[in-house]
């Protein structure tokens, strides 16, 4: 939303004709003045049953693969990671560890958790956030202190999953693997929220109800309301508001250990998630996307410069 | 298949009384005497779904992230790599590059493949089985030669992917990023085969009418039918024979160049991706999979030593 509030001000200061309506969408569910975001509900379904699947594969084989640990996005802030607990119905289910960024991450502490959960269930599986943050503010990667090198002095690269896996198996003495979902989590539309893909709708045709109307400035919000059972319906907020905001996992939202989420956050990404959004199957039993012609139109106006 | 051949044969040997019926159940797909084993058919539903969706996530954004790497499993054969061929309906469609460890695979003909795939489309995709091997038949991981030192003089650890990513960037200049699906593709039981679920059960009643009928030391086969349609039907074979053989991807399957699969091999796994198996959703919007209650036993038998 920061393009758009700029361009709405540049063209407020130069006097250019120009109406500007953000609407929301991004996965990290991190924009300020809105319940939620488009996107966020579709990768929390998709997260949370990867979760709850790789977490059943860990279970089947937790004789040799004691520890899995499953990389989610975020670099800022923890709400994709922490969708995946809604994947644990029970203290037996997937994941047993959720670390976001908004919780001061230490390996003392990873380890400590890790030998908890074995000691309990045999298997341990891990959640991790891409950015997690030392006590200091500091992601967790290659230079993040004593556990950046391996038993034989090589530094480790990569991302905080890799990091993981290396602590554990020096550290704890058990074989880890792990999962990296990327851009799989932000594109499986074979599995999203049907929630998620109407309220984008929604948002979508909020905008261009306010562009007519004559608002300009401004960005479509999402207002959960009050009351029984889930109802969402559209607000307006400043773009430069949102600019200048940022919405992180509030603190309620997760548990007192820094390990995992509350029944609060449970309760605000379970609605989120209802619902399957329908998809086309083609004839080679795969999903039919569009893709766009891409035609050229022919050059109408003079040379810029 | 090892172990119930060896328990066969001890069993004969000894005298004891025992049948032996193996029911082939990999997604590997690497059994010898069958024309696929179940889980094939739904892992490559699955990572195909994978490698169309994440390149047109790639597509949407190719001026920052030009490169999209997908490792998927397979380490000693290439069918899961080769079955994300199946997303490619056209020739901008992704994976524009399949790796498999049966071609023979080295750093210098990836960066020309990249190359030549950048030129073309302004992106690339590349999938990349987690066994690739050099033509010395070593797997291209940290001790591959002259490509595991980043620009530090550090060591590059980890698998197949980060190793492709360190090398794209560093030779063709461009941002790559890689997901690794990891235990993900293999429990995806929300978007698994209807057919190979389908088929996995009639293996699983044919071995127990082969055990009831008197077989012993056999493992059911799929014996695809000819004409027209896809049409699969059990079969037999020697334990032994199937211990002793392994089925890779025959070179007929793979393209010229050693980057991509052929149209026979898409007329081989498209029937094994059809139809999507049914799911029973919870009222939290996600998948409900049982498990068992693990009661114990009453003890009868007496100590055995």
């Amino acid at each position: 939303m920061d393009t758009a509030g700029m361009l709405n001000k540049l063209a407020k200061d130069t006097g250019y004709e120009l109406v500007c309506i953000g609407v929301p969408k991004t996965i990290d569910n991190d924009l300020a003045c809105t319940d939620h975001c488009p996107g966020y509900g579709s990768v929390a379904k998709y997260v949370a049953t990867c979760a709850m699947t790789a977490g059943k594969d860990t279970e089947a084989l937790y004789t040799t693969d004691t520890c899995t640990i499953l990389e989610v996005m975020g670099r800022n802030a923890g709400w994709i990671a922490a969708a995946t607990g809604l994947a644990a119905r029970c203290p037996e289910d997937s994941p047993h560890l959720i670390y976001m960024p908004e919780a001061v991450f230490s390996f003392d502490k990873l380890i400590s958790d890790v030998k908890e959960v074995l000691k309990r269930l045999g298997r341990v599986f891990i959640v991790a956030g891409e950015g997690l943050k030392d006590e200091n503010g500091q992601y967790v990667t290659a230079d993040s202190g004593a556990f950046n090198k391996d038993s034989f002095g090589h530094v480790q690269l990569g991302g905080v999953a890799e990091m993981l896996k290396a602590v554990i198996e020096k550290e704890v003495g058990i074989k880890a693997r792990f999962n990296k979902l990327g851009t799989n989590q932000r594109c499986a539309m074979h599995f999203a929220s049907l929630t998620d893909v109407n309220e984008a709708y929604m948002c979508g045709k909020a905008a261009v109800d306010a562009a007519l109307s004559g608002e300009n400035g401004k960005m479509v919000t999402l207002i959960r309301q009050d009351g029984n059972g889930y109802k969402c319906t559209t607000g307006l907020a400043e773009l430069s508001d949102v600019a200048n905001g940022e919405t992180k996992v509030p603190a309620e939202y997760i548990n007192e250990n820094g390990k995992g989420i509350t029944e609060a956050m449970k309760n605000y990404v379970r609605p989120l998630v209802q619902g399957q959004a329908p998809i086309t199957i083609d004839d080679d039993g795969l999903p039919v996307f569009m893709r766009f012609e891409r035609k050229g139109l022919e050059k109408k106006l003079a040379e810029y410069l």
